[in-house]
């Protein structure tokens, strides 16, 4: 406990003492801040709320990082954020604490314009986005997606005199691109979207109700049909170098989920 | 700051002290406490893990309550507990603290045995509870519950050539029973599912995946419906004092859900 | 079940069907729907994404609402919102499906600028806000938000010899103006977190770790202390009609929270 | 579309069907599936509820998996579980669908007895468990545990003339065991509080109010600090393979959370 009023122009700096436990550490930081984002996907421009996570690895000797230095990189963002200026943010966080790698995540939802397949009404629809950046001894840049869509199930429509139980379901997509390619976040969504029995709209009329009920129960997939489909398109596209996809259907009948995840090799 | 080391049989008691501004506090407590509950419903008795809120009124005089003394209480319970055990319990709380009122809230998951329709296999099926008592210058004991079940939309199929959008969809229901009166978990859960296009079960098989696509497609109903059929049940049950109810969809063609809600008069 | 294909221009519109059952239904509409919102606080202009629920009453003699025109009514959207266009969307609501009553709820991000109290650094803080708006039988607009701030507990401080322990607090808030009052989103923020032990800050440095951190043991509050102070302050405001104001610690040593609240008369 | 009603008894199997698309699938099965558990940790056994998650792996040719099999399994628990039968219930899996891998995953909460240091009262902790066993092409049994403890700031300690902010924290742990040894849900938990500035207690009175207040500013840790004598610990556990610790600090004075993460080599 201090005895004495401290100096405030000469405090101590706690974190840069020298660690004995000879022990680094992987990931250091902060996480779950809420920071403003404006972001471009090339596609479109969109000012949003972000939470974010930044972290960096800690060498053996130092005792601790200085985590303020993070936050002050948040408050210096001017302008627009893209794929390439996360990264060069990732690269500062690195140096500002001379570390030997840096990491940032953003989460933040996106809009996409859809328009009814009949009505033409439009409107926006709501996704999940985050990506992750890592710099240093590893580097790269990793887009998740979710995506909300339709599924219907086959063995229910096969079995049935009539009707077939159909629910909503999310499409996930982590993507790591091949070098200097790029898809938006808007493509990254048609992509997913389309493996589903049918797409999701934001304003639809009653023409488009019949027309989305027809697509679904004309276009009946397992969760193992819809992420073999989605599979297929991200393997036969060369501007992605790795991903991972995986479907979850909330069905209708039952309380619980169904689900399945493939991985590209 | 404490100058001296304190007399451990002899420490301030803060709370106690009086209180000048003059305001008394509706409540004040502790939430989000899991603490073990073994329960009966009258049909069965199980022991989970609950998530308790315990709390009290504050009069204008007083500082502060003793919030530990709400943790002895839960520490104390031995064997099963019941609607009025809880109450007791309430009471107890009220007690302890000399309070004017006290309240308890306590929330756990909850299972019953669904039989599937044509095969007849027997499984568990799990749902939420939240049971709040209060007493004082105001008692009662109100018991909520979520009931996943399944909808099907009568526009979709009225539109639509072959197929229509059905859902995974949430009932809920806050139910005070009247003077001597008491309905278990299981019948309050058998009350809600049946105003649902179809029901769920916990382990079915490719005859009753038919039969339940089949039930659904031919009780269509929208939420609206599904409330009012609902509360149509709970208003011509004379062990019902007053109830709410509300249906919540999870639209299969649509990223948001639609709800309706009917409190009793 | 349709036996012959829907005429697209003439299809049938299910919810106008009369509706034999009797029963008004309070409240039914969309929940959980994401769209973008620009909202003035008159202190600043910002853009984020929006979560909505729009919802209106229904006579007994109806069966159903036309919910697609909420959605209609989102997409219509432009420019920038305030309470008072919000409050005129609701009217709109109501309308478009000749209701009775119409409910408007928006939750978002909203991010005040919070300058250190010795660095003087500058940066944002987040925090939650919902506006909830309603119209016709009985008409309103309530604004609720959620501070985060530190507490420091009296007791803890009194009996130990050093030290006292302490912890993020949230510190929530409901009001409802006089008349032709309004207090924007920022002014309500530091009117609740003046209550605290300590307010938090997006970006800190040394010197203002020491300030807090002094300035939080200076000023120790239980939650009851806390939600008096606050009270104190909304009581003696007569820009606010109604308000009900609350405080949860979430203590550093217990798993569990505390939590204290008041409601104006 | 069925044209004629169906044989109940030779209803079509679709998920049987070959599948052409050439493509394995990793994981496919049923998630955020309730059902109750009775566990034994060896050092005690409770019934609660489970989160479960159970999947395989899909050959190529097959279209699709047997889903409702999953629930068979679950339905036909009886007596307490451990982790050697969760163990033999996962090959169950893998042979009722003939895969060649299965993945089952079931978290639960746990309560621990604790005793406060001074007033010696008695009650129950409660922390989340998370157990998930593959078999197959790879073989193995990770336990994960969240502890709840505090921590307090050695910055803000040095820096201030008095007090110190800290606060919850949580620590997280993944275990891989030696062959042959097990070490129980409870001792892993005592483990992880060890390295935490002071435990927390579920019935605390004024005496060890003051006892863990000082006991924590006598004991300052940054997360870094925590993570440490935490892996320490665990490098030094010979019953210990594998390991994965983390800890997360919800700081008092910042509205977001930092943390630290070491992974064993």
């Amino acid at each position: 406990m201090p005895t004495v009023t401290q100096d405030l122009n000469n405090l101590p700096d706690v974190q840069s003492e020298l660690d004995g436990r000879g022990m680094p550490i992987q990931r250091v930081g902060v996480t779950d801040v809420r920071y403003p984002i404006c972001f471009s996907s090339s596609e479109s421009t969109q000012s949003t709320s972000g939470l974010w996570e930044v972290a960096v690895s800690l060498v053996r000797e130092k005792r601790g990082t200085h985590m303020s230095r993070f936050l002050e990189v948040l408050s210096e963002f001017e302008g627009v954020q893209t794929l390439d200026t996360l990264f060069e943010t990732c690269v500062q966080v690195k140096e500002r604490v001379s570390a030997e790698d840096a990491f940032l995540k953003v989460q933040f939802p996106w809009f996409v314009e859809k328009t009814a397949p009949v009505s033409k009404r439009i409107g926006k629809l709501g996704f999940d986005v985050e990506i992750s950046v890592s710099c240093g001894r590893a580097c790269g840049t990793e887009v998740f997606i979710r995506v909300p869509a339709t599924s219907l199930c086959p063995c229910s429509k096969q079995v049935s005199d009539f009707g077939a139980h159909n629910q909503r379901c999310e499409l996930r997509l982590s993507v790591r691109f091949s070098d200097g390619e790029m898809i938006s976040l808007e493509e990254m969504f048609r992509i997913a979207e389309r493996s589903a029995s049918a797409q999701l709209y934001s304003v639809i009329k009653r023409v488009d109700e019949k027309h989305v009920t027809e697509q679904a129960y004309s276009n009946p997939k397992f969760v193992e049909d819809t992420v073999r489909d989605l599979a297929e398109s991200l393997n036969s596209d060369v501007r992605i170098e790795w991903f991972k996809c995986s479907v979850e259907n909330f069905e209708s009948i039952h309380s619980h989920n169904a689900f399945a995840e493939i991985i590209s090799e």
